[in-house]
C-alpha cells in the first residue's frame, strides 16, 4: 500500500510537519457531520490555538523522537518485522492509540489497528495509516510520521468533544512489515489485510533462518494459514485509504513546498548481477592475463547509471526507440545499494562479485526497455572481459496510478 | 621474507612439483661434504628411484593434499595466525620433521622450527622455509609446497644416510604468519625471527578484539616483548635463506615453464578509499540530484585499471613524464580486492563506500608516479560528483632484489 520508504535525515523545522498534519485533519474533518467548514470551526485555529500547537506539533514531534529512539540497532534506527524493538514499539502506540479515544488490537501479522466506531454507523471505513517498521540506518519520520500524525488528529477530535460526531468508522493502522529488510519480501503487514499475502510466506527465512512462522508463533501469534486469511479486510468494509508520509526524496525540500499529493507508484524491477572471474593474487597476475569481476563490476555500475541519466543517448537498437518524451523518462531512477565481492581481501584479486540492481520508472515501457538494455549491456561487456555473467530477475512490479480523493484548497496554497 | 603468496587452484599434474622438489634437493646436495656431481650420486637417480617417486612425489602430494584438509573453514582453506586449525597443522608439521630426522620446537612467536646440526659444524645455518598460514580460499600449494618440500628433501637425505654428511646446519622453517589475514599485519613469522618485529604488534587487534597478545597467551606463549625479541637470530647465524614457492600468478603456467627463479620483489601500495555521499531512497532521489559513492566508486575502480593497463596514455602531467619504458613498468599491477557499502540495502543509495587499492611494481618511483596520479584523480573524479573522498596510506614498502645463487645448471633445461 505504502510506497516504499525512505532513510533520508529529519527536516530542520517543524513547519511542514504542521502542514501535513493540518492535511490529515482537514481529511478527518471531511467525516464530520454538520461541520461548517467556516472560520469558527475550521483551520483558522491551527495558527493560534494553542491546543493544536500542543497536540499536533509539540507531541507529535516528541511522539516521533520517542519512536525514533526505540531501535534494534545502537546509534542508528532500524526495526524489521517483530523484532525486540518491534516489540517495545507495539506497546507504545498502542499506549497513544488509547490516549486518542481508540479501541485497540493486534492482528494476526502484527499490525496494529486503533479504531473509532460511531454509534449505529453503517458506513465503510476510513483507514489512516503507514509503517512501523524501518530500513537500516532510518530516518526518523520514515513510516512514523504517518502513524503519529493520525493519532494526533483523532486525539484533537476527541479532546475537542467531534469524536462522536464522525459519521463513519476511523480506524489508524500502524503496518508490522513494509520493508522487507527482515525476511526480503515487503509489505508482510498490508498484504495480510488486503489479502495477497500468500500461505507460502510462512517459510520464508531471515538471514539466521528463523522463518516468518516460527517468528510469529515466538511472539504468540497463531501463525498459520487460516489465520492469515482471516486477517484480511473485506473490500466493501473500506471506504478509502489515506496515508501520509515524508517525502523519501530531496524534491519537495529542493522546491520549498511543504506538501506534496502522489499521484502514482513507480513500477520496480529488482536484478541481481553475478559476476564470476578468476580469483588472483594481487601481486602476480599481469594486468593483461585478468579476468576480474570486480573491475568488470565496477564498469556495469558506471554503465547503469549512464543508461539511466541519459537513457536515448545509450539506446541505439531499433526495437528500442531512443526518443522517449521528458515525461515518460519521469521518475526513471536507477540504483545499485549492495555489491559484494568474494572472497574480500585486498590482497587478492575477487573470484565473485555481484550485486543488486533497482530500477523504476513511472513508465513501464521505460523501465522494460531499461531492463532489456541493461541485461544485453551486462552480455557484451562481460564478454568483452571474458568474464561469467548472469542476470536474475528479483522482482517485478508495474507502475499504479493512485487515486486521489483529497485535493488541498486554496486555504493551503 | 617469502613474498606474499596466492590462492590460485593446484595444478593439474605433478611434473612441475617433482622439478621443484629436484630443485630443493639438489640446493641440498650442494651441502653434501664430497658429494660428487656425477650420475651414480647425485640427480639421474630421479628418474628411476622408487625412494625418489615415493617420498619426493608420492608421499609430498599426499602431504600437501593431507595439510590443505586443516582448514578454518568449511569446504575451503583458511588458516590464520594461530587459529585452531593453525594448532593442528603445527602438530602435523611437527610430525613431519621429526620424520625427516630434525629436532624440532616452536618459538615464541608460533614459528615451527625443524633443525639438523651436524656434529662439531660451527658454519652459519641454510634455512628454509615457508608460511603455514593461508588466505581465505587458498590453495593447498600455496605455502605449504615450501614447507614439506623441503621437509621431504631432507627425509631423503636420512633415508639413504647422508644427513650426516651436510657441512652446515639445515633448518626448515614453517612460519607462523605471512599473509597478515588476522591481524591485518602481514610476516608476524618471519619479522620476528629477522628482528623487524615491533613490540608495539603485541596490541594490535584482530576484528572480534583479540590482541596479538591475548592469542599468544591463550596457546602458553609468553606474549612479551622480551620474548620477541630473543625469537631474532643473529645475522651471522644464518648462511642463506632459500624458499620454494607455487608460482602465484599464471605467467609459467601459461608459458609451460615448470620452474621460475625469483630474482626482485615488487613495491607495494596498499590505500584505502573512502567515498562519502548522500544516502537515499532509490526510488524517490532523481538521477541528477544524487550525489552516490557507489558510483563514484565503481567510476574509481575503472579509472585506476585504465591506468595500471595504459599508464603512459593516462599519465599527461608534467612531473609524471608520461614516458615509462617497457622495462620500468613490468610487474605494475594494480588490484581492488575488497569494497564495502553502507548500509547495503538493495533499495538504498549508499551513504559511503569504501575500497582497497593494491599497487604494486618493480620499479619504486613508476609505483609512486601511480599512487600520486591515481590519488590526484580520486580527489579530481570525486568533486565532478560532489561526494567526499579520502584517500588513506596503510602500507609502502620499497622493491628488493633478492640475492640469487641457486642458477639450475644444463641438467634442468
Amino acid at each position: 500500500m505504502a510506497p516504499s520508504s525512505s532513510s533520508s535525515r529529519p527536516a530542520r523545522h517543524h513547519l511542514p510537519l504542521l502542514l501535513i498534519l493540518a492535511a490529515v485533519f482537514v481529511s478527518l474533518s471531511g467525516l464530520l457531520a454538520s461541520v461548517p467548514t467556516s472560520a469558527a470551526d475550521g483551520l483558522p485555529e491551527l495558527g493560534g490555538d494553542a491546543l493544536h500547537r500542543e497536540i499536533l506539533r509539540d507531541e507529535t514531534v516528541q511522539r516521533i523522537k520517542e519512536l525514533g529512539k526505540i531501535s534494534d540497532g545502537e546509534g542508528y534506527l532500524e526495526r524489521t518485522f517483530l523484532s525486540p524493538a518491534s516489540i517495545r514499539a507495539t506497546a507504545v502506540i498502542i499506549s497513544w492509540m488509547k490516549d486518542s479515544g481508540l479501541t485497540t488490537w493486534v492482528d494476526q501479522m502484527g499490525n496494529i489497528h486503533g479504531r473509532f466506531e460511531p454509534e449505529n454507523s453503517t458506513k465503510d471505513a476510513l483507514l489512516i495509516g503507514s509503517h512501523m517498521d524501518t530500513v537500516i540506518d532510518a530516518g526518523m519520520y520514515d513510516g512514523s510520521l504517518g502513524i503519529i500524525s493520525a493519532i494526533s488528529a483523532l486525539k484533537v477530535l476527541k479532546v475537542t468533544g467531534k469524536l462522536q460526531r464522525l459519521t463513519r468508522p476511523v480506524e489508524v493502522i500502524a503496518f508490522s512489515d513494509e520493508e522487507g529488510v527482515r525476511f526480503q519480501t515487503t509489505f508482510l503487514g498490508s498484504a495480510a489485510l488486503s489479502g495477497t499475502l500468500p500461505e507460502s510466506i510462512l517459510q520464508v527465512s531471515d538471514k539466521s533462518g528463523t522463518t516468518v512462522q516460527d517468528v510469529l508463533k515466538m511472539n504468540s501469534f497463531e501463525a498459520t494459514a487460516a489465520a492469515i486469511t482471516q486477517t484480511r479486510y473485506k473490500p466493501e468494509s473500506v471506504g478509502s485509504y489515506v496515508e501520509v508520509h515524508m517525502e523519501q526524496g530531496p524534491v519537495l525540500e529542493a522546491l520549498r513546498y511543504p506538501l506534496g499529493v502522489v499521484k502514482g507508484i513507480a513500477g520496480q524491477t529488482r536484478l541481481k548481477v553475478i559476476v564470476d572471474g578468476s580469483q588472483g593474487h594481487a601481486g602476480t597476475v599481469p594486468m593483461k592475463l585478468r579476468r576480474d569481476p570486480m573491475v568488470a563490476a565496477a564498469e556495469l555500475v558506471v554503465t547503469l547509471e549512464r543508461l539511466c541519466k541519459e537513457p536515448n543517448k545509450v539506446l541505439t537498437y531499433d526495437e528500442e526507440c531512443g526518443c522517449f518524451t521528458e515525461e515518460a523518462l519521469a521518475g526513471l531512477v536507477c540504483t545499485v545499494g549492495e555489491l559484494l565481492t568474494w572472497p574480500s581481501a585486498s590482497n587478492v584479486i575477487p573470484g565473485q562479485v555481484n550485486f543488486t540492481v533497482d530500477i523504476r520508472a513511472m513508465d513501464d515501457q521505460v523501465r522494460e526497455t531499461i531492463v532489456t538494455s541493461f541485461s544485453r549491456l551486462v552480455l557484451q561487456r562481460c564478454d568483452d572481459r571474458l568474464v561469467d555473467c548472469r542476470v536474475e530477475h528479483k522482482v517485478s512490479r508495474s507502475a499504479e496510478t493512485v487515486p486521489v480523493f483529497f485535493v488541498p484548497d486554496d486555504r493551503w496554497s
